[in-house]
């Protein structure tokens, strides 16, 4: 018995079979004695299909407009649950992002929370009601509509969760968990009971596309434990919580890879300062991340820098960077798009020392080259060819001792 | 130079094309040196998908979540267009019913406008913004969402004209105007210029479906001049306004039809003190309307009791006169789907006999037999067989010298 929040994603509410499934299992968490919050995701591919009808306009729709199309997903599929709950006699109540006070910054299309009034949604929780939240949307304090970014009701939920200080957020997903590494790829990936927030942090950003990285530290910060489970499945899915909730320390959690990153090498750039800031600078104000960084050992005052970022952006990325060579005098601007991140995750890499050299020579061994290197305490990701990303997963996933057993 | 309120229904609004075609027009008025605050309703056919999609559920959806799901349908609509005129260099801005303050009271699904709060929508008017308001939706003092029934953004604009005191409220359509009759069936059908609020008032509510007929009384009750035109053309349409402004009084300005009624009639009934009550109590508490009543002559203490009602309510009415029946000791409940209502509408009646006897007559030249009459002061209305309607719109406007001379 407790106050527990749960969100469904779009694969599970994609249509009205799939929302009356949810209800059932809203209804049974709610019939236990608890108090129940829903968020919801839009229905899945209504999101595209609206950002398509808006691309039919212009190609870069106005930011505050797309987010008053974009929120009519959420609140579609708000009110046919809360209508499901009610046509099975449970008390049951929609609510949308500005109805349930989530505030958010003013910051069209990847809006981040400011702070939610909690007593909206606590009113109708204490008359007994199911509440339905929209996730994925918010307004600002002018009462503009907002929206969180992609995957965005996963922050919505862990957000809620924390205003109300939730016992639980249960995430239902079409996946039944976080895995060692793709199942699609490596076959003897398994299923992570527990699983750290830091880990979780270092493997969404790495292409684990099961949670918003945003979620992530949200729970992170105000210790609200999360339950990434499938909606299709009665099983238990992946707790994931803080370190010290009595994990067992492995070295490595998981091998994670992401094929979604390009690289740009500029040649033979004068090693000044100020040369750094005239390479990034113009990348980061068109609103391009940069996830990788590296310079070449200095010859003669000039060096190579070298660095990543998503694939969809390279073309923008190289446009800008042929620019800046030209007025920093650097030879030649190359790019590769041809390449993938993979990635060792892991607390356990705190207290081990090896593990980078592990994974080194476990690529070694098979003849793949490691273009890039990058690591923080607990992950180190090396760049290669795009073509031996799921040779190198499996073999990291064999060395670092993760197979499941026959 | 002035403050216009548009606003443009379904067809007009029902794909991306059209929508930039509104757009085009609603900038040249905004060119011309007008502020525009513009009307939408949802894309043509939404308001019925949204609905099958909730009948999916149940056949009774819950309102209050019915209402968050149909509101969805003028939020994608008012979003889309003020990004079709900011792409075009305009400033413009969507507002949703609560956004625009339109407050209502809680009726789900058919809720009255209370107030409308104008600062909102002139804030962004005086800023220099074309304002797009999501029609048909409000909402209540708690900020539940409400909508405001059927044809609803017709109310909506006139609400909002009538509280921004504006100029003129134009209402563009799928038509080019008011008829005399409806052209479908009666060829020589013509526009008309100019019609009383009262006229229209009367032609609403007996089947020309060009405006809400709340939107009418709101109109007459502010004095805002209706302009009722086509969004596919250029043409200026219909005026509707107050009686004194300087119109041409014809006897009958049109003739109308309804083939959306059936009748019931309670044979022998006990003509005693509340059994009327007993009658009508229930269909009234079943949200059914009653239009026509009749009773016939006394005879020996009975009288037969006719009336009638709308179509889609027609079965639920039987079943309730029945039990009735039962219980008051009625000899019999017939029942008649193939009826029509034919009417002719006009101010000028107020100032001219004789005008029903020429209905009658020209109607009895046909053997065309009345089953019923009701008449107010400017609008006489027959129910005959629902096989002889065409045929009486087109006497009648002859009758009435309505036709369109060659």
């Amino acid at each position: 018995m407790g106050l527990i929040v749960q969100k469904y994603g779009g694969t599970s509410v994609a249509d009205i079979k799939r929302i009356r499934n949810v209800a059932k299992r809203v209804a049974e968490t709610f019939e236990q004695g608890n108090d129940v919050v829903v968020i919801l995701s839009a229905m899945a591919g209504v999101t595209d299909d609206l950002i398509d009808m808006a691309t039919q306009i212009t190609e870069s729709p106005d930011k505050r407009e797309l987010d008053v199309l974009l929120a009519t997903g959420e609140q579609t599929t708000a009110a046919l649950l809360a209508m499901t709950l009610k046509n099975m006699n449970h008390p049951a109540v929609s609510m949308l992002g500005h109805q349930a006070k989530v505030i958010t910054d003013c910051t069209f299309g990847n809006a981040r929370i400011i702070e939610i009034g909690v007593e909206n949604i606590m009113d109708f929780v204490k008359n007994g009601n199911i509440v339905v939240v929209a996730g994925f949307q918010g307004s600002d304090i002018k009462g503009n509509i907002t929206t969180l970014g992609r995957g965005g009701s996963d922050t919505s939920a862990v957000a809620i969760a924390a205003a109300l200080k939730a016992d639980i957020c249960e995430i239902y997903t079409d996946v039944d968990g976080i895995y060692t590494a793709d199942p699609g790829i490596c076959e003897r990936a398994k299923k992570i009971d527990r699983i750290s927030y830091d880990e979780m942090l270092n493997m969404a950003s790495l292409g684990a596309k099961v949670l918003q990285i945003r979620s992530v530290g949200f729970a992170k910060k105000y210790n609200i434990p999360i339950h990434v489970r499938s909606s299709f499945s009665e099983e238990e899915g992946t707790m994931v919580v803080s370190e010290n909730a009595g994990m067992e320390s492995l070295v490595v959690s998981a091998v994670t890879h992401d094929k979604d990153q390009a690289r740009i090498t500029l040649k033979k750039v004068e090693d000044q300062p100020g040369v750094a800031a005239k390479i990034f600078s113009p990348i980061s104000e068109s609103g391009i991340i940069v996830d990788m960084i590296i310079q070449n050992t200095r010859v003669e005052g000039q060096t190579d820098l070298t660095f990543t970022v998503p694939k969809d952006h390279f073309s923008t990325a190289m446009e800008i960077e042929r620019k800046v060579a030209q007025e920093i005098g650097a030879e030649d601007v190359l790019g590769d798009k041809n390449i993938a991140k993979v990635s060792v995750v892991g607390v356990g890499m705190k207290n081990h020392s090896g593990v980078a050299s592990i994974m080194f020579s476990t690529l070694a061994r098979e003849n793949i080259n490691i273009m890039m290197i990058s690591t923080s305490e607990i992950r180190i990701s090396c760049i290669i060819e795009e073509k031996y990303t799921e040779l190198a997963v499996r073999v990291l996933h064999t060395a670092f001792g993760l197979d499941e057993e026959d």
